[in-house]
């Protein structure tokens, strides 16, 4: 029996989004190849990276995908999201039906209902081509699964890519209250790693205290960041502590006045210019004495060059939720009605993070 | 027979240099120890390194000495220098009378005109204690064998230790009279790898024609460099070739504008501030884009690390000058006249690199 399925797709990139189109179309599971699979689809969030895909910014979509005989060489929108495998190949010996999978990799285009997939991926890393999706456990909730593969796993890098962290060090940050940030939050906080985490000024009392309850060390406010005192109170925070990483996704004066409070053999991370200025000001001398490197981190050009390190990095993230490290911060779950098009262009519109979830 | 030697030394750092000293003593050859050298200076640089550690900036020097049992417990300024070997203590087997060395390592004192010291450094590496001494072949000249542990070693480790480069890759540098630079530009010359260096506005065609005799494949002033058109101007130089390092020692606006010239995987090196300006702004899209490091390099800093890389260091080094690949920059060369601390202080307060020839 088919399956009725639709994705948004879009083929060119528009700073309107007014290429993205509704395609319909079906999926005969019978006639699925031996190493293929069904999917159908549970949940997909709705992030920044994936809207700016389909503006034109950021990087464009690596996959064309033919959706039936009537809808081919099209994009998808969405780069995560998590499926329920309803039929399999002869030869699939990885997952069964029932299982819970994510793509394990970016690009995949999970704006749709339902898909035919390949069990592996075509992008090889030096050991041959990658497993398509990685198995998540039942009990994650649908907008952890969902969003298992970006935030939490860019967390998860930074905290562990540069620095050997130990306990009693500090990290501070920049936009306190994104996802990211959250996620190094909590990941800091298990292992004994202090935060200071910098805020946009005017922040309520309940968004600061969320931000002590996920473990934020301290949190102050941009304009303490940015006064002429900040050394000083710099000081009062940390102490003795020594300041191994700053991690930078705002930019402009905010991310010089972080780069201040760099210590010994520290990095400065940019992975983001939120502010919509990406210019940084270092003070070399600083860098000097200090032997600071001041270096980017982008989870994208590293999957590229090794795709692997992203999956052994989402099964991590896995088990910091499975550990109770890691719970998902607040988003706004909404559920799939209507045309998925429509519903997903219109949820573009409105502020916040979205998951939705699928019928 | 015993040897009337004299000193340059200091006690406690001073802006003016008014705590520089002449120091008489004298050394007795039959009285050293099985480990020791007695030593007589050939010739020693004034660095600027050396007086700014003489005035209380940079690094403090690492050393008190006891000079006779008058002159105790004083620093010895200078940390180059090139030396020959008069009489060795029963154990010394490394080297023997008329033997050309320099101290391996910095800190040495080498403004004196003859001395007593132990053949191995107190400085431990993971494998022990370090020589203090290289020997250095006797058809080096003078003044290449007193400067080949600083500006040329800078150079080397420069080179090597950041970008495997490739024929056909680019530097591009500040400063590009410096001495550094100019090694810089000799070593890249030799290798295949093409130098852009920055010059300040107003060099003479003379100055110019020298950079490009040395190896340079460009010359641009600054003003070249913060022009708006300059990034048509890379292009038109470099073609389709990439910019693999950038390197600063001079800080600010020029610093800033050198690191739009990086390109893919580069590294924007800063090794000094000369400008007296130590910031620099970069832009972080294009360092997340291009993956690029922006790290500090300090000699001395990795010299304390390990003491070992810059004994091996300057062995390349007087490789690069026995094959051909170095040649001094211009330096004066001046004969040592009068009494060494007189005759210091003066050099000191006149414009240019000079090296001091001793009797």
């Amino acid at each position: 029996m088919s399956i009725a399925a639709s994705a948004v797709t879009f083929l060119g990139q528009q700073a309107d989004l007014s290429n993205l189109k509704l395609a319909n179309y079906t999926i005969d599971p019978s006639a699925i190849g031996a190493k293929e699979v069904v999917l159908r689809a549970i949940a997909a969030p709705i992030n920044p990276s994936d809207v700016l895909q389909a503006r034109g910014g950021y990087v464009p979509p690596p996959y064309l995908h033919d959706l039936d005989a009537n809808t081919k060489q099209v994009y998808v929108g969405g780069n995560e999201g998590v499926f329920e495998v309803t039929h399999v190949g002869s030869d699939v010996t990885s997952v069964q039906p029932g299982d819970r999978v994510i793509p394990s990799l970016s690009g995949f285009g999970t704006w749709r209902t339902a898909l035919v997939a390949a069990i592996d991926d075509p992008r090889k890393t030096a050991g041959g081509k990658v497993d398509a999706f990685v198995k998540v456990p039942a009990d994650l909730k649908e907008a952890e699964a969902a969003t298992l593969t970006i935030n939490p796993a860019t967390a998860y890098q930074i905290f562990h890519n540069y620095h050997k962290l130990e306990a009693g060090d500090w990290i501070v940050q920049n936009a306190g209250t994104s996802q990211v940030s959250q996620y190094i939050t909590q990941l800091a906080k298990s292992r004994g790693v202090k935060t200071l985490s910098v805020v946009r000024d005017g922040k309520s009392k309940a968004e600061l205290d969320k931000l002590y309850e996920l473990g934020a060390t301290s949190v102050i406010d941009e304009s303490t960041l940015l006064s002429s005192d900040f050394a000083a109170k710099l000081k009062e925070i940390v102490g003795d502590g020594h300041v191994r990483l700053a991690l930078n996704s705002v930019g402009g004066a905010t991310a010089s006045a972080l780069f201040g409070a760099v210590g010994q053999d520290g990095y400065f991370i940019s992975y983001g210019a939120s502010s919509g200025d990406p210019q940084v000001t270092i003070n070399t001398s600083q860098q000097l004495v200090n032997n600071i490197s001041v270096v980017p981190y982008w989870l994208t050009g590293n999957s590229k060059r090794d795709p692997q390190s992203r999956i052994d990095t989402v099964k991590e993230v896995i088990k910091l939720y499975e550990q109770g490290v890691f719970r998902i911060p607040d988003v706004q779950e909404i559920k799939l009605d209507g045309d998925i098009a429509s519903f997903f262009v219109k949820a573009i519109q409105s502020p916040g993070k979205k998951v939705v979830l699928f019928d």
